[in-house]
């Protein structure tokens, strides 16, 4: 049986809300993830909520019936509360039907399997959580291997991140790696390293790709060290038409996930 | 000579913060736009500040200078302050070296000459501003001829649309329209309507595109309504490989203004 929480001095309440910060969440190794949507696809992949917010209207929604029965096969809790406590929890004016604290995960370079997925995404010191959750989207779509976040990234499992990624950061593998170990493994294997760049003449539409194709992108504002493309198979090209001389990241990624898609075809 | 401000009482202070808001930036036709490399695109279009805020250590810089000089030369009024009213304006913690405040713009469809672009891009009720800066920005890098606005889409002169677009507010025309107007005013002459969505068949990849190409983008969260899918021309389809079966927004309008722009070639 659920239990209740109408008050926000509620102790699990405050510990939750902390799950916003990144250190709260490091310590704990937990994260916060809201929606219906996200949260069932998360169930589909096999993630149980260890806590199950709801709010008492929407407790007779299927949906919702479904992640309380799982999180208590699975031991967990699930929450009746109310939609004050909820945007509370999410930081957000008009709160979800459901936010859930998960278990953080992620995966090691090892245990990725090349051959698995044409598509690989690859970021470098990203700095902006709806860039990050924006490319896991993407990642999705294209059915990339997985995001390799390179050096310094923001973190994927912030409230905002978890967000844009609309339910991706279930669905694609995340490995947190330094350079210096990316490249090594990289080099283990097959696997052609494309970066874009604006040190090319090389344009994005008749390069040659091959699979399994790293796609590498940069810092937002830097974008990429000048020895991180010196070690690139390929550098490639975007026109720009207009005054400005880059994309934002996650749209310039895009672009090129969905070329090398189109071209493995 | 810039005056200089340091209080944050000052009432010009409040005033430009109030900017921040929809409702004040309405009653005032004003807008902030804030960073040396959107302010410098801007006075490159010909757009000069009203009020511009400098922090005094920058002063010394000659862009900074330079806007200094294009403000006072229009009869604007350059102030310098402090680090701290440049946050409080800006809303950020890391404030810019300078904050603009300029008259609001804005096209009519009656400006627009369809052959002067082979792309245009259309937007139906986009909530998000990070977006609409962020295809500004695509349509910038594409060459669109404009971002018409259809029925009620956030405000493009929000903080956070005019950041996301990093300067292509000042370089891509603006267009706010109802969808009646623009489709009569579309139908006047040559403009094939091209509508991403899910009910078709037609891959993107190899559908007949005609110049002047119109991509139009629906909503985040519900797409198009029927009835303006059943209004355009050509319907088309990206791959989707993985759970999902959306991409963002502005992600899905860069990749279809991308595949157009080659095509168009």
């Amino acid at each position: 049986m659920p239990r209740t929480i109408t008050a926000y001095s509620n102790p699990l309440v405050k510990r939750v809300q902390g799950l916003r910060d990144k250190r709260h969440r490091r310590e704990e190794g937990l994260f916060l993830a809201e929606g219906l949507r996200i949260l069932t696809e998360a169930l589909e992949t096999g993630r149980v909520p260890r806590f199950l917010f709801f709010a008492a209207a929407s407790a007779g929604h299927p949906l919702v019936r479904a992640l309380i029965d799982a999180v208590e096969a699975d031991y967990g809790e699930a929450i009746e509360t109310t939609p004050d406590i909820l945007s509370k929890l999410s930081g957000k004016d008009n709160p979800q039907a459901v936010v859930g604290v998960f278990d953080m995960f992620e995966t090691t370079l090892d245990a990725l399997d090349r051959t698995a997925a044409p598509i690989w995404l690859v970021a470098e010191r990203l700095r902006d959580p709806g860039n990050l959750g924006t490319i896991l989207r993407t990642g999705d779509a294209v059915g990339a291997g997985a995001l390799i976040l390179v050096d310094e990234c923001v973190d994927p499992f912030s409230t905002e991140a978890v967000r844009a990624s609309m339910g991706a950061l279930f669905t694609v593998p995340i490995v947190r790696v330094a350079w210096g170990e990316f490249i090594a493994w990289l080099r283990q294997g097959p696997g052609q390293l494309v970066g874009l760049s604006l040190q090319t003449e090389e344009g994005y539409r008749d390069a040659p790709y091959a699979a399994p194709t790293f796609l590498l992108t940069g810092n937002e504002a830097q974008g990429l060290p000048e020895e991180y493309e010196a070690a690139c198979d390929l550098l490639v090209k975007l026109p720009m038409r207009g005054k400005a001389d880059s994309l934002n990241a996650a749209v310039a990624t895009a672009v090129m996930a969905y070329e090398v898609l189109a071209r493995h075809r």
